[in-house]
């Protein structure tokens, strides 16, 4: 089990450090279990396989969670983390301008607007 | 006008040839313009784009097909797609497993099941 | 209580009279107060309004259904329904292929195949 | 008519009297038909059914608007709901956490996020 | 190209003026050809269409969003809309109320709820 | 990890035992992995908890599932799964009914019938 969780903290250490250790703090006192399940079977199980890369990892979350549409503090989280394993800021954009062909414009506006937020984010804590 | 049509074109018979001519076909007497536009707004306008290579972008569709789950032929035809631009078998798959996290393990399930039958139809016709 | 079911039923007739009846059949033995409740509310509370002509109804309806993605029998019916209460086959297409910008491409077309099945089968029962 | 609504108006008080002494008040002069709605068919109709108990209907929809993940204000109404009908803190957790496997595990943690809001509300008012 | 575009503005002006305004502002810096692709296939390719009026477009465009219930601000956009090309605020509401009955209560309610700030904001702003 | 294989399957055996054996078997040389991970993670981690019996669990899949619509190869597993646990086949239309108004009745009907399919081979194997 250790394990488990060992390579998935690992995992979400490279792809998004600051959202996870607020996601852990966040769920801490109400459903621990879930902080761990979220360690373990995404990170640790899905993410440490091998056969794609982080990059395209992340390419597919920003684009699923777009075409969901409902799900924005998430969305946000894999756009930072797309951003750390490799994407720049145009390919998480193009990804999101996709979206309006498969899910419609209105879920692409929101995702970018999301976008347009990490940025903001990350140029303001440079 | 004609140019977007062409290069969508263009586009479509690198990344699903049989399926677009199958698509037009079928759109032709009932609507013929949606087809029109399928070519040119998705295929003309967003796969024409630079910035994201075309094996990301249909990694990004498999993903969010796969997270909607409703529309099984048209994940389908871009699990072919993914295939006809580089992505292997495999990568495929674990794109599609990876959507357990996001969207649940029933439209994971689905999306493998989609995928099976798209690898066995590629068998058979070897 | 006998009002509004005579009411909905008085609407379900102008709206899709065999597929009212279908469903009703259908419903029957497994779950017959949903067959009733779908006369009470949706037929004798709603479609009974005014406010909104049934014509406008019917549109609204096969919109959201189409959005919807996952319903087709019962976009069937209402492809059916709009053109009981006077829209035309081109509207019900203009409908639908309006989708494809709030909803998304897949959706659109899988719209469209509902709308050409429908419009077969009314051919081939003329 | 005025007995399904007293029906509806007495399950109401049951699950949720706050909640939806405020939902009236909203819809009051936009659209109180939907007010009356509310209490006619979901809590006169629905609610008011033998054959499954409060507590489990509670849990039913507490699972059904995680899982749908844009209907956060009804989500919480139904958390307290679920509590006021017998369900203890950690049922209502462990049903919301269960939706990961359903839904994926955004709409999960954000089902927890909604569920911590409510209880927060709950402790202040104590 | 021009022309789409041209034909695209022409009817943005139409239907909701300052929202469009808005949107080609806050997509100006990050991804200015999603706002191009707003105005030429939405407004310039679908709604420049005949077939359908604009009024029966706007009640397609507005079921259809308070149907998929995670994209409030198009919503609000698309009511205003509504009203602009010949709904009366009572059609709208209208509208939303019915899709009770195909997306469910919770939907409603947050359309209502969305109507209800287009509506207030209309009067404050008279 | 042998420890959550063997939880889970045992979880397995007493929700679907037959409906696991097929998923499996399906999976096998596609995505083995995702059959092990619905063992794992599903049915070991989340199944096996203590907090919430395993009817209410059930009830909770169902009602999800029918509210998300597209799933229903999982939604008849779930059903069968419901029944295996102590569900009556009137609790299990009880749930699917009461989505009529979270998710509306096109989803409601949709699951009665997944329902009925169930009840129909039930009572032909018996």
């Amino acid at each position: 089990m250790e394990d488990r969780y060992t390579k998935g903290l690992k995992n979400l250490e490279k792809i998004h450090p600051e959202a996870s250790k607020l996601l852990m703090e966040n769920l801490k006192d109400i459903a621990p279990d879930l902080g761990r399940f979220v360690v373990e079977f995404p990170y640790g199980d899905v993410y440490g396989r091998t056969g794609l890369d982080l990059k395209s990892r992340e390419i597919a979350t920003v684009a699923a969670l777009t075409a969901m549409g409902d799900t924005k503090p998430e969305l946000k989280d894999h756009i930072k983390g797309a951003l750390n394993v490799g994407c720049n800021r145009n390919e998480v954009i193009e990804v999101i301008i996709q979206m309006a062909v498969y899910a419609g414009f209105p879920r692409a506006i929101n995702g970018i607007n999301a976008a347009k937020e990490v940025f903001e984010e990350l140029d303001k804590n440079k």
